[in-house]
């Protein structure tokens, strides 16, 4: 554990994996369209998103891979983790009201590099709707102690 | 253009770029951190955040990559696109306050398939801070033509 609650790299073991969950609400869709300027109808006008094919509102595909980088940032490695890279593939749509699990599990430990493969996903009532894998950092107990303090506060997402 | 105001398949052509740009301000991070569940201080406690090697907040990464959904679902393809793969490189921290730009380009299309192939990037006073690809779809008059007509309701991101 560093100093932030988060995992060391030597803490770090392959299969290692942790899971966050978020229903995601009306307000986190219009929080999102603010935050990130989509405004598209689809997520946020319930009378338009009944007239398509989906039937109702669907969550942006970017908010479901938040809920990944807030598993990372998060869980594991946690805080102090840096995010180096993420590949997403969106499956199927989130609606209004579903509940999204975010898993991310630890695939490959570079430790010459400090870096940290991840699968990464997402699922709604058990079924995949954003999958990928995500490359981070972390920071570790050799590291700083050869680092000024303060680098071991990097980010996650 | 389809009905919506987007490109339709038939209409994109190589090279075509877009670009939308995007403050972030105290609020975008508060709401992302909301949407997302990612509380990390160093997004969310400026006194916290000025003690590490960023010297302040910084930025969710998912925060810009938003943007560029933001720039697909909004711009080009514009409305009606459906978001199916993306990649992201987080090459620098993007601090509160700072402008980013996101820039979408066609670099393949795949008419039978009627799926795009996109460069994107965002940076912040010319430098990257993320890049990546995406691969959309996007409706077509002749695959409306085919179709329900709310089929060409769908969403980018």
């Amino acid at each position: 554990m560093n100093e932030l609650g988060g995992y060391d790299m030597e803490d770090l073991v392959i299969g290692m994996s942790e899971s966050l969950v978020k229903t995601v609400n009306e307000q986190d869709i219009v929080m999102f369209a603010n935050a990130s300027g989509d405004h598209n109808p689809l997520h946020l006008d319930e009378e338009y998103a009944r007239g398509t094919r989906f039937g109702g509102r669907v969550a942006h595909g970017m908010l479901s891979a938040s809920v990944i980088s807030a598993a990372l940032a998060g869980r594991l490695p946690g805080p102090g983790t840096v995010y180096v890279s993420q590949t997403l593939n969106f499956r199927r749509p989130v609606m209004l009201g579903e509940t999204i699990r975010a898993t991310v599990e630890i695939r490959a430990l570079d430790l010459a590099r400090q870096r940290v493969l991840m699968s990464t996903r997402c699922e709604v009532n058990g079924k995949v709707v954003v999958d990928g894998e995500a490359v981070v950092g972390t920071t570790s107990r050799m590291a700083r102690s050869r680092a000024r303090p303060e680098q071991a506060s990097d980010l996650a997402g």
